[in-house]
């Protein structure tokens, strides 16, 4: 019998091919494969882009059962910055993301905040952050270098 | 002469060390005891809630620094929950934050993901990512402990 989760694990060695499996998961609408990327643990933690905050495998995994009962999610994610440490790693994500809006399909941007962690199993999802950007053409304001040093 | 980012590096020895003194300052308003509280890293970054993504320590000092132009801020953390790992620690808040709305103060509720660091000097703030809570009642939705077992 193939058991998909193994594989998946061995697949997932880095934080960028968990973030890669998260979202294509999510262009996918795989709930298996969208799960597979978060950690086992109880203090998982999701926020979509003006909802409440998911704690909780049960939870997080109903959100996007919800969401995918409506068909997969056309998200992109445009620019990622990472900030690494020892057994963790923030991966900050300007996604874009196409819904159908009042006058037909239109494009918004999400501010991400995705947080993996190293487990036993590989490296793993353990917070994702989302919050609509703001309307402006600007999405991160970054320090200039030149101002450093 | 007293140097008071040294001891503050003293004082902030756990994460909840730097939580508690992140919220004093904006309470307080003072910029320099809330500077104190992020990690020396080009990649700190901070979303206010429906604002941009703020990289480095310039960016960041200079929003905080317009807020406290219009005096302190009315913040208390109502609920935190923890997710913790080696050298690094993830507190999720639920902000109570006053306002001054159109029909006078108001209070609105912010959903907040806070990463702590462990650095040389102690811990440290790495992320801050606010978004506006919900309108609903319910700001977290929680596992059960009965449906895990």
């Amino acid at each position: 019998m193939v058991r998909p989760k193994a594989l998946t694990a061995v697949l997932m060695a880095t934080p960028d091919d968990v973030e890669a499996q998260l979202y294509e998961a999510m262009q996918a609408g795989d709930i298996e494969k969208l799960m597979a990327t978060w950690a086992d643990d109880d203090d998982i933690a999701c926020v979509h882009a003006g909802g409440v905050r998911l704690v909780g495998a049960g939870p997080i995994r109903a959100s996007f059962e919800a969401m995918f009962s409506n068909g997969s999610i056309d998200v992109r994610p445009l620019q990622v910055r990472c900030a690494d440490g020892n057994g963790f790693s923030v991966h900050h994500v300007v996604e874009q993301v196409r819904i159908n809006g009042e006058s037909g399909p239109q494009m918004v941007l999400v501010l991400v905040t995705n947080v993996y962690v190293k487990t036993p199993q590989g490296w793993r999802l353990l917070v994702h952050h989302a919050s609509p950007a703001s309307k402006g053409e600007v999405q991160e304001v970054v320090e200039s270098p030149s101002t450093l040093h």
